[in-house]
């Protein structure tokens, strides 16, 4: 089953089953997925009409819980690296995760506000919901939890987040709102998903241009489960709790970073790591990060050429 | 107006109106706090009834967001001595905050549960309700988006925090669902209040005995509105996010940490700050962390000696 919530004036939109070709769609009367997962009973659907992404609001337009995981390690190392930081060797084996804010997530069209001197930056990922997830959960319990899986650009400002971090509290003014894929998608529907991991080619393009072509499912350190795992230790996850898996990113076959696409690559699903690699080949980043009028697009596609989500995609409207 | 929620069996319990004397409370059929401050219409109150605290939740039992601050930089400097780490002095004018958890709170007179070997400790908290604030809010457009204020028991696991820090991304482990007063009030209806501190004695009492008596309107070097505009700088902030002052902590008439309540002085929000002071009195920590059976009260009295937001009473069950 695919799901999507339409705009329809409140806060929590109005939930609606969409066809396999993302054609149309069938909202159900007076229900939103927060109220689905929280058991309610679900009303009949209501009459097909086209499906429309531009009128999505995010599958949760906030929810009660966002935790990002930094699951591809590879993305994480190149960051620190990118910013002089260094990389503990733990991070292989106990994962790092941040509390997000969730309480108003950007539609999946809406545009990016920000002033440029914050370094606007995308990241592309993919995310669970899950149901209620008892403290201390097994990997395994974590796995039964899951209830559905979407994409999700987790907008950074590149510029504050140093400072920010150094602080030693994690990020608040430097991870603003993020957006999520049009769609939810039940884990059953989707062919790539093998319990733990999505494999398949998220597909990121900049102004146009194929930017990133990542495999989902090659390098998460972590899986899901054990991301969930993680997060339970000392408490419960309440019912839409959203669990990110970090920037999707894919060592090169001899282990570095990888091209860029325009060079033959898999590309990047952040520009800060595309940055990253030109300063390592040619001295200095050359990809600025995001300014007004840019444009971002991300989507995974099934075999067919169909795709899963639907695509966030958004433009950059510069604030100063 | 005072307002609190009773458990229904529903997720975000049933929404009440309290009487001044905390005797008796008139609940609002089918409404809720979130949806009061999504704006829902009101509906009539039903029958007057008494008024149980041992029958509430949260005021908000989940929240869409939990943003908490150290406004009492006092306590910081102090915690970070404790565990051998320095405080900028950037910290004396940019306010440090955290993302925290807010899917699901626990109700006011439910247990803390956790293993000893985690460190629990209480840290009693001043916090606020706010409406929809816009992203770049000034600390006027902030002040005037304060809705309710209430007090928070902020758990924490201190022998989790430090490795978790080291980790750079902010608590997720180490801060445990944390606990909110009975009742959320309308900061008109607070003798204390002048709109950016609440003045008066946090009660923290500790197995039966005073161990703290801080007074939340000193020593507080970033007010709510200040703390609000930090956090809407990047984003808008939705209706019902929850903002801490971080634990309430006096400096002493000589700018030290003053003494326990045992000894004569002001006393301390949290275990961490009085097993600090123990430290630099008598080289050791002597006051344990909680374990189970440990009872913790937090509550603020008016000048006649009315309960202001019911008391937060919590005991502790271990999980090991």
């Amino acid at each position: 089953m695919r799901y999507a919530t339409l705009d329809n004036g409140t806060p929590d939109g109005r939930l609606a089953i969409v066809s396999e070709d993302l054609a149309t769609c069938r909202p159900l009367p007076g229900m939103t997925l927060q109220a689905m997962l929280d058991g309610a009973e679900m009303p009949p659907p209501g009459p097909e009409q086209p499906f429309d992404p531009a009128r999505c609001l995010s599958p949760l337009p906030r929810a009660y819980q966002f935790l990002d995981g930094s699951a591809y390690v590879n993305h994480v190392e190149l960051v620190r690296r990118a910013r002089g930081a260094q990389m503990p060797d733990s991070f292989w084996h106990d994962p790092l995760m941040y509390q997000g804010g969730s309480d108003g997530f950007l539609p999946p069209t809406a545009p990016i506000r920000g002033a440029r001197d914050w370094g606007m930056d995308f990241e592309a990922e993919v995310a669970v919901i899950t149901g209620p997830v008892p403290m201390g959960a097994t990997p395994a319990q974590a796995h039964d939890a899951i209830r559905l899986v979407m994409l999700c650009n987790d907008i950074s400002l590149r510029a504050l987040i140093p400072d920010e971090l150094a602080k030693g509290f994690g990020f608040v003014q430097s991870k603003p709102a993020c957006a999520f894929s049009p769609l939810a998608v039940d884990p059953r529907a989707l062919p790539g998903w093998d319990g733990g991991h999505l494999s398949g080619t998220i597909r990121v393009d900049l102004n146009g241009a194929p930017f990133g072509r990542a495999d989902a499912g090659v390098d998460m350190t972590f899986d899901f489960p054990t991301l969930i795992a993680h997060a339970a230790k000392t408490r419960a996850l309440a019912a839409g709790t959203i669990i990110g898996s970090g920037t999707v990113s894919n060592r090169d076959k001899d282990g570095g970073p990888g091209k860029p696409v325009a060079q033959g690559g898999r590309g990047y699903s952040c520009i800060a790591e595309q940055r990253m690699v030109e300063t390592i080949m040619s001295g200095e980043p050359r990809t600025p990060f995001l300014g007004a009028g840019d444009r971002v697009r991300i989507w995974m596609e099934d075999d067919a050429g169909l795709s899963l989500f639907g695509t966030i995609d958004q433009s950059v409207e510069a604030l100063t």
